[in-house]
């Protein structure tokens, strides 16, 4: 069995998701394709990659990880395969699988300019059925990525925003808004001292909330920030909504401090 | 083939469920996953519990059914596995299957304390990916439900809200409310006297609709009570949304009497 | 390996769909079940056509493609299966399959009325669960499709919504709207004239875009027309929305032009 995941921005209402599984099936049988998410806001390249990056570790070795996040489609951007020692990910290249690959060891770049592995006909809007799926088919079925195209030197990458020192702790942002409204921040969990009870989050110039080790670690209805499944800060409300109730946006600044023992709490 | 079925309030936005299949991949790549459904509302137990148990009936025998919906994750709520005559269940020890096993012969039921069956790295928010996957995954593969973890005599259990006899008929609430705005109830079917064309509902005190045996045995737009395909009693609108027109919300109660040949039908 | 499709409006709220893929895996353990589409607005025959019509045609041969948009399930109307050339469409007798097999050879139409194909108790809300997808299960695991019930001289056909030649140019109307709030039209490219460069689109009387090769032939948040991946014209917005930009909606009739190269564009 082989496997290909999809990461894409074309929703589930309409047919192109299924469309391109169709096309994976006529051309690679015996290999099974994993939704990751569709819902990736339409051209949001960081979101994408950001999905990307938290998932696809979990996967058998081999898995040809597949993302279309393409609001370039249909002008010269290139399209790219990139051979890791774990995996393949195959995208356009405007940095969607820049992420990704960063911690992983890059075998080669390649330019997917072979024709000969597309769909006969190439559409100008649609290139994840004419172009993505049917090279991620054959990349799956043991096509070598080497046939698909050009040897690349270079690809173009999207700037990670670092968490940096900061006079009172750690500085960073939120990166991505999850379904339950907890707000991943870019600040990994081996940044933070140790001492994580005493530590606070400050958003917008106010304490809001400790860190703490679990959702429950804190009353009910109360914020916190938690080290998330995806190894970064989350900030979360026990059984609430964090994005709402913190008006969390992409982008917000915030800080992790150390918490002084004297502290007083703001309210929210 | 095996097959496992996921009910989860994990939404499809984000990668959680996605990441999932992908560590049931490597560890049972001859398991096939079936998601039932992936928005119930957020800790929302007991609509989690009635959509497991509207659809487990429906699987081969052996599916492992396994169902998260889990605000205490990170607490010391237990995870549990059910063996009952025909399947296998999976889940926080929080009520969430206990529906669905009830009508089942349950054979064992086991903590899932055994580390050896989960991920090498345990999460404090994401119990789905690094334990009750992999747990699910063996369990699919064959691994006895009895290496999970220690045996249990006792699980946690959510009441049944059961219809009752009333002075007038049968009083019962609405359980689920689906896509189509159908309030479904707790009513069973074996419960409504044979002449259905005789029998109306009762909402808010006022007669609202007939127990009809289709949808369209009543004029377009029009609400009727009709025995759903779960073999409850629903409350519907011919080509309509009855939770939307009738004001339906979890937990209404509602009460079914013989209709009188001589009621007046009250507009609602 | 052989496939089903469906393309249905139960959404995916509910364990409707999971309970559908529960049955045919029963009954056809080596079929894989592919989604097209649960997102067809309730009751929405032609949407459900042309999603239909798009993606039929990228599976492998044999596919069973069942589609179920069945406002009158419950009532006398009949459930057919149609073979063709190439697949096998199954769904209810409303003119939902009728647009796809239009371009297919039809070599028989069956209606579905053995009840020996069925699950053994059939709800009458149900039939998805209880006859299509037992059907298409049997169907898929190589079932001839005259088993199923008795041949069909008939069934019902929707009216397909012609594009005509107009006094300055073309005549469509906007067939289905999509994700991106794109408008796929009713005009085949081969309608178009061949300098599309040259054209012009109006709605509502007022020229609002020209047609184009790409969307980024045009600048950013500018409307334009463009052959879509389905080989209809649509109409969208560069980076944008045009469905809400533009009011775009189902039946909106559009026109396409030749451009005077005097046009003055009118601000929309």
């Amino acid at each position: 069995v082989s496997y290909i995941t999809l990461t894409t921005d074309f929703g589930t209402h309409d047919w192109f998701v299924g469309t391109m599984k169709g096309v994976i099936s006529r051309l690679a049988p015996r290999t099974q394709v994993i939704d990751l998410s569709h819902e990736i806001p339409a051209g949001a390249i960081r979101t994408g990659a950001f999905a990307l990056t938290a998932a696809y570790s979990f996967f058998p070795k081999k898995t040809v990880h597949l993302a279309i996040v393409d609001p370039g489609v249909g002008t010269g951007r290139r399209a790219i395969g990139i051979e890791t020692s774990n995996y393949f990910f195959v995208g356009p290249d405007n940095g969607l699988l820049s992420w990704a690959v960063a911690s992983e060891g890059i075998k080669a770049v390649h330019s997917l300019d072979n024709g000969r592995y597309f769909l006969p006909q190439l559409s100008a809007t649609f290139h994840g059925r004419d172009l993505f799926a049917p090279v991620a088919a054959h990349l799956s079925s043991g096509v070598p990525l080497r046939k698909m195209g050009r040897h690349l030197k270079e690809f173009n990458r999207l700037p990670w925003p670092e968490a940096k020192q900061s006079r009172h702790g750690i500085a960073g942002e939120i990166l991505y808004i999850d379904r339950f409204g907890n707000g991943i921040t870019n600040i990994p969990s081996h940044l933070l001292p140790s001492q994580a009870g005493r530590l606070k989050i400050v958003l917008r110039r106010r304490h809001v909330c400790p860190v703490a080790p679990s959702y429950n670690a804190v009353p009910p209805q109360c914020p916190l920030g938690v080290v998330g499944s995806s190894g970064f800060l989350e900030i979360a409300i026990n059984g609430g909504n964090a994005a709402e109730v913190l008006k969390l946006r992409v982008g917000l600044p915030i800080e992790v401090r150390k918490s002084e023992p004297r502290t007083t709490r703001v309210p929210i």
